[in-house]
């Protein structure tokens, strides 16, 4: 949205004016009546609690539950009314964001391509003769034409990738589980996630952290890396599939700006990932999709779009062994890919290797969709986080990049990302998760601060650098006789001062380890910071703090190393 | 095996001559020939290094690989030579541990009775016109008849449960993926594992650790409970559905120990855990086993057993769907059987509902089995740990129970079984997994002690009690002015004194926890202890100590408190 607007409700009816100017009615499959959406945000504007998504103007995929609006799935014969917002609403709107409506899709979330739909083709933000890419093509244009701030997605096979690289904007696919899925329609129950369109990294990142905070289907794990390494190493393909020399330049050029941002670049094969994308398309995995909405199909199947239909019906007599069958052979494939991947922290793709016009979609439907899930179809398969940022432009059409990580490793995934992208706005990455959930806090005082010797012991566990913090006026810095020098916070009942430091973020086994492996004479345990709060921080034993050199007067340990203090 | 045999070869000669004296040519496949076994053993013998499972006498269930012997799964048609041992095969030996040979199964483990076996029916240990249980019948056998100290079994639904069971030994079966199943001929792949027998607790564990220890297919977590706690809650059964008067008296004395023993016992509802064993057995997960061998039962069916056959061979023409909806049903009763468990640290269960003859299997081969599988089908697919203990009789049948928890909590189930089980030998709970790969340690000198006020703060975490220890003599203890009353450990230069603790394991992600938890003044961080080691213990802050009463005199919390020392 163009102007700023203070209120939710200056922001909401500054979005109904947008939708009526774009006149993109193929966006909506039911867009609210702007009196009910004002009403909501009336209520946000008097709330008076803290709320991180305050007056954020939210779209919502329509295979994804809104109480009050039906979910139709793109097929108005399947459409029912919900009992209640799906589990990922209800934490975006708890947030403080409003709902303007629900959002078309490729049918039943089957297809990356947006033209799949009896409401009609949805059409490129800038190029209305292209496509928008999909199955969350409603959601995505919506963010590219500025009607929204967030959009809401699901991403099975790419839904919420593929359109975002076509429409210059950021989608995050978490690790699998991270969002809860209640309340959204089947695609293959297996692979599907909630996902996330914003035009920025920081807005994506705003909404992942509320609904990841939510309950989740499968919780964070108390060891994983909440950071990107200082200099991480990313893989990208060694070719580049299906990508003409425009589209290579691009991918070129990004690989040019991760290298500028001091990331080591490494070429890979990526034979086991592209054939785990074969196996969706060919093999039984689509059985899947007959267990979801198969008996629906079957029972009516002149309600259902036919390439969608031949996709669906013909999986019912797939059988069970041929699942199992590929089932196994895709995890021989995920654990070839992850050998590829040995050392790696991040592996950097296009999003989509190409942008069809609607026209070349609808002469050969099939072919071109299975195209653009190249270098997405495999992530979910291989349980990988994603997150999808604009990354410039291959010839007239806007070029974008994935980034994949391990999972629940996305705040690796987004800290490259942020790296790579060109967007308008901010691009630093939050760090999701961050916070309680995921993490704990640590507060440092020498040797592992930023630039000091033992640093790297912190982001080799992964740690998130989190910003400066002062003690309360109650310590003293004492430089100690070690290697590396360090020196040892000690609480005093007199003449205390404040010591500055700086606070980390690990998870809490990452915490556990290590203090399992700190050397003597340091020690862990309470500090008590400036604005009264206390929390975990370095201190040392006092027989070694006894002996050491007292250099509280410079107010921190890197201000004493300036002024040679330590000789 | 009755005689004491100081050596390996002697072990192996004594072994051999109590299989001749057994006469139980049912029990083995594959016997090798004794001088290869005791050539193995003059190596364990002349090995100079530190052996955990020294000169233990090994039989191997016929579906797992022993390089140098035929694999059969029972089915001689299906042989084939194995180019290497088996994952957990090669882990037992690597211990010290010698493999005899090769036992009978019900044929590609599918059966819970012993009889389903061209290589003939295995015969009880003490009532041989009864069954052993199954499939691992011969490796339960040899372990009851004292012909081997040790044999590893294969567990699916049972089978490495119910056979223990029948036998009056003890059968563990870890969380699914700990053991690796490589060089395993798959039964349902996704729900199989690698299970022990032993004569008691302490020997199948003693085998655990060591298995636990390899590359598992699924590491431990890094946070998990690693001990049961000191009262813990343990459900059992509402209804004892299969059970007569005489079999559930026998469960109701073993409940009775459990309360003896400080136990609170719970009763609970069932109906989720075996409406999952119906499934197993009346649903489309049975596709999993035709997915395995299929191919190999059309191609040659003359060669298979015939109620294997009728088992596996309609399978074939399962549909996908279905398998995929019995999946979704089976994710919805485990959250429903998961919701009865809440609060509850363990389920106790009879391990079979009752012993059959030979004859009446053969009468109705079928339903007989399914009813032996009734206690025991859901905890693979619950993804559940599970321990199954001798206790006492059941008329002129042997009785066992089961102790069930959840994945990872394979101690917990451990040192709940601990408690309940009635065999000769020892049956302290050495509490796998024990060391580092699962846990750090801590050291406590004051209020974290064994029945100190926050002695609950490391039980809560699930953390282990290891023993005593002592600091090496640099350390002061200074009764600290907190509630409740602490000591506070300070390392000093001179004047120092040894003072006594306690050691604990946790996991990685508990440490983190506890320190993140931890209160000023006290701190965590190196120790010194008496040996020359260091670890990670208590200190405290030396403004703290500073101001507190030195009870060091006493040389430990417990005896300054006494001591009175503390007023």
């Amino acid at each position: 949205m163009s102007e700023v607007a203070t209120t939710a409700v200056a922001r909401v009816r500054a979005a109904y004016r947008a939708i009526e100017e774009a006149d993109r009615p193929e966006i909506w499959i039911h867009l609210r009546p702007e009196a009910d959406a004002l009403a909501d945000a009336a209520a946000v504007d008097a709330d008076g609690s803290a709320l991180p998504l305050r007056g954020t103007v939210l779209a919502v995929k329509d295979n994804v539950d809104v109480a009050g609006m039906p979910t139709t799935a793109a097929c108005p014969g399947y459409a029912y009314p919900p009992a209640a917002d799906a589990a990922s609403v209800a934490a975006l709107r708890g947030a403080g964001a409003v709902v303007l409506g629900k959002t078309n899709l490729d049918q039943f979330a089957t297809g990356l391509v947006g033209t799949r739909s009896p409401y009609g083709a949805v059409r490129d933000a800038r190029r209305p003769q292209y496509i928008s890419g999909g199955s969350s093509s409603g959601s995505a244009v919506a963010v590219a034409l500025g009607l929204v701030d967030l959009a809401i997605g699901t991403d099975t096979a790419g839904s919420g990738r593929v359109p975002a690289g076509l429409q210059g904007i950021v989608g995050i696919k978490p690790t699998r589980g991270v969002v809860s899925t209640t309340g959204v329609v089947p695609a293959c129950r297996s692979y599907d996630c909630v996902s996330i369109f914003a035009p920025d990294l920081a807005g994506a990142e705003a909404a992942m952290a509320v609904l990841a905070s939510g309950a989740p289907d499968r919780p964070w794990p108390s060891a994983v890396r909440l950071a990107a390494p200082p200099r991480p190493r990313v893989a990208v393909p060694r070719e580049l599939t299906g990508l003409d020399a425009v589209w290579s330049a691009a991918f070129g050029a990004a690989v040019d700006r991760l290298r500028a941002a001091g990331t080591e670049v490494v070429e890979i094969d990526m034979s086991p990932f592209l054939d785990a994308a074969r196996l969706l398309y060919d093999g039984a995995l689509v059985a899947e999709r007959y267990a979801a909405v198969g008996e629906f199909v079957d029972g009516d199947p002149e309600a259902v779009d036919p390439t969608v239909r031949a996709i669906i019906a013909p999986a019912a007599t797939i059988p069970a062994h041929r699942l199992l069958a590929d089932r196994a052979r895709l995890e021989e494939l995920r654990a070839e890919a992850m050998t590829r991947l040995d050392g790696i922290d991040a592996l950097m793709v296009p999003t989509a290797p190409e942008h069809p016009s609607i026209a070349e979609v609808a002469a050969d439907p099939v072919a071109v969709n299975s195209r653009m899930g190249t270098y997405t179809n495999f992530c979910n398969l291989f349980d990988l986080a994603a997150v999808a940022v604009p990354a410039g432009t291959a010839g007239e059409a806007q070029f974008g990049v994935t980034i994949l990580a391990r999972a629940f490793e996305d705040a690796v995934a987004a800290d490259v990302a942020a790296t790579v992208t060109e967007t308008a706005a901010t691009t630093t990455s939050a760090g999701w998760p961050a916070g309680p959930a995921a993490g704990v806090e640590l507060a440092v005082f020498g040797a592992h601060l930023l630039g000091q010797p033992l640093e790297h012991q912190l982001t080799g566990l992964g740690a998130r650098w989190l910003g400066p913090v002062a003690t309360a006026p109650h310590y003293r810095l004492m430089a100690l006789d070690t290697v590396p020098r360090k020196p040892g916070l000690v609480r005093v009942a007199e003449h205390g001062v404040s010591i500055v430091g700086e606070r980390w973020l690990l998870s809490p086994a990452a915490l556990g380890s290590f203090l399992a492996a700190l050397p003597t004479p340091m020690l862990l345990g309470a500090v008590e910071f400036d604005d009264g709060s206390w929390g975990t921080g370095f201190g040392c034993d006092q027989d070694a703090a006894a002996s050491g050199r007292d250099v509280s007067e410079h107010g921190g340990w890197k201000a004493a190393l300036a002024a040679g203090a330590l000789g």
